[in-house]
């Protein structure tokens, strides 16, 4: 399996996005959101979105020269327009924004939509802790792939949290999940690997729990389809009806305050609808209170034995920033069949792929 | 059982807690709030409490005549300082700041401390909703009686969280759940009744699921001892990871943002810290695109053809709105141990129980 250092993976991916018609600065930012996902070890975000990414930008659904623009504005709060350039730019664009608003005015919120994938939310809510503010991120996102609990049919989409805030000594909390019990790549895998999933993950077309993973998906013959709108089964949300209710909520959030249009609605055209919030804490409590308060229960949750069946309590974005000071030192592995997706791209916008590395 | 109308009972609150010693305004505050949980079905944020709030009194932990006082603000914030008064009368005190700091100023956040225990957080958030802006109110509770994923002890309190819309003819989204899988006073209920608990509702002292809810708690012989601080298991935060990275959210922002302390601190002294937010939603989309949104996306959800064992899709909010009106209809049971309970209160205060209702 290839291994590439970070500064690699940014070097290709800026060429790449580059030869795609994006601004120098564009094709950076972006390939930089990706490698970030990499390094903290959501793969499924990171560097291999070359490869969809181009398709978008074939179709027109990605115009790589799009910048963002602020639609309407008050002192604390924006909305603002992705004009359908690449997710990343409009994400990160708007939580500067968002963050702008809170030094400002104490907190701020920040609506996005004709927004295509923003890609991974805690690069965005971590941008709100880096500056001691508490960041949040609320997005909905298509295909429908959830059913309502309770309910049998696709209505919601994986639709994303993220939240951060910053501590004293100890790294910060960050939260950064679907409201799905499983990504839909996670079940396509255990598919492919003819496993099972755990019951409470997939319903088949009938709404019965089902433990094989390929009642989710449309079939020709042996095949499963996956183009990303045609499916059979659903995904059940996590937690049960609380999870439930959190997916709708970021629908409504990233669907209905934004104007993006919810997943289930025909004006949802793709990409996130998503909603951002920042908080000075320093205008609550003294900042050095405040982490010093993080720090203990910190402190304490890790203390907590572990339970059956556990090795240790970890603090929300523990593993994220482990795996990143690991991928920092050993570098970062791509699958052989991504790397082949990538070079393909790049040969098909008139790179060499080989010497996109010594460049 | 006994049966009241609301009026009823909001009568016999006001008395008692003006023979407390609450003004008269506070007195029916604290009545009607309590009320209002009966009427939505949650009797154990209802007029029971009567009962337990007495004790606080007499401890002289709630201060009936207490009023909530602004620390500090912004234009678009501000700390408030609950007084050890009563949680009712600080939390709607701070929501109505909240509401009013997001019409000045499109979105307002508010931190409420030194509170006591501010009943069912959705009568807050509905606040919000009333006034055509989202609310949210999220919040820290003691005693610890949660354990964080992977671990055994208790770290967290039930940690509940409430997030309210506007909707167009549909009924508003309600979001009012605890972090925790189940309420304790749920598991207790299965106790007395001598049933199990759903494997993953509670672990033992070793960290072990277990269905006997009696694992939960301190025993003397064959009696639990229910004080509020001496449990021997853990109840499990719901969905996994997922549910205890939000249930340590609230604890960061109910706790540690607002000065009130965690939970599994020393710090932290009792009641409930809580933060809200309030978004007004014209200041992002037009608000009759807003509330189509939300209708379209209810009736989609609505159409969904019910699970294996399901009957209907619910929206979040719509029990509690159903019982209500019920409720209206028909009165509120209330159970004669607790109406034992609050006549013993009332004669103890030198009331008489049976003209209360008679005045």
């Amino acid at each position: 399996m290839p291994n590439f250092n970070a500064n690699q993976l940014r070097q290709i991916g800026t060429s790449i996005f580059g030869a795609m018609g994006a601004p120098r600065d564009i094709a950076e930012r972006v390939a930089d959101s990706l490698v970030k996902s990499d390094l903290v070890g959501h793969d499924s975000h990171g560097i291999m979105r070359v490869i969809t990414y181009y398709e978008f930008v074939k179709r027109k659904e990605i115009d790589p020269s799009a910048r963002p623009e602020v639609a309407q504005e008050t002192p604390c709060t924006a909305s603002v327009n992705g004009h359908w350039g690449f997710g990343q730019v409009a994400a990160e664009y708007a939580m500067k924004l968002c963050v702008k608003k809170a030094m400002a005015g104490s907190i701020g919120a920040v609506s996005l939509f004709k927004s295509n994938h923003i890609g991974r939310l805690g690069e965005y809510a971590m941008m709100a802790a880096e500056q001691d503010m508490i960041g949040m991120v609320m997005c909905n996102v298509g295909p429908c792939l959830v059913a309502p609990y309770g309910g049998k049919s696709r209505q919601l989409g994986t639709n994303p949290l993220s939240v951060a805030a910053p501590a004293g000594k100890m790294k910060p909390f960050l939260i950064d999940f679907a409201t799905s019990i499983a990504a839909e790549g996670k079940i396509r895998m255990k598919y492919y690997n003819n496993e099972k999933v755990p019951l409470g993950w997939v319903m088949d077309e009938k709404g019965r729990l089902t433990e094989n993973p390929g009642e989710l998906y449309y079939k020709e013959g042996d095949q499963i389809i996956i183009d990303g709108h045609r499916y059979r089964g659903c995904i059940l949300p996590f937690g049960g009806h609380k999870g439930y209710a959190l997916s709708l909520l970021m629908d409504i959030l990233g669907g209905a305050l934004t104007g993006a249009g919810c997943t289930s609605s025909e004006e949802f055209e793709r990409g996130n609808g998503a909603f951002m919030m920042t908080i000075d804490i320093s205008r609550f409590t003294p900042l050095n209170e405040f982490k010093r308060k993080v720090d203990n229960l910190f402190v304490n949750l890790k203390s907590s034995e572990p339970a059956s069946g556990h090795s240790e309590v970890l603090i929300p974005g523990e593993p994220e920033f482990r795996e990143k000071e690991k991928r920092l030192k050993e570098g970062i592995n791509i699958p052989e069949k991504v790397w082949h997706g990538i070079s393909a791209v790049a040969e098909e916008l008139g790179l060499n792929p080989e010497r996109l590395l010594r460049e």
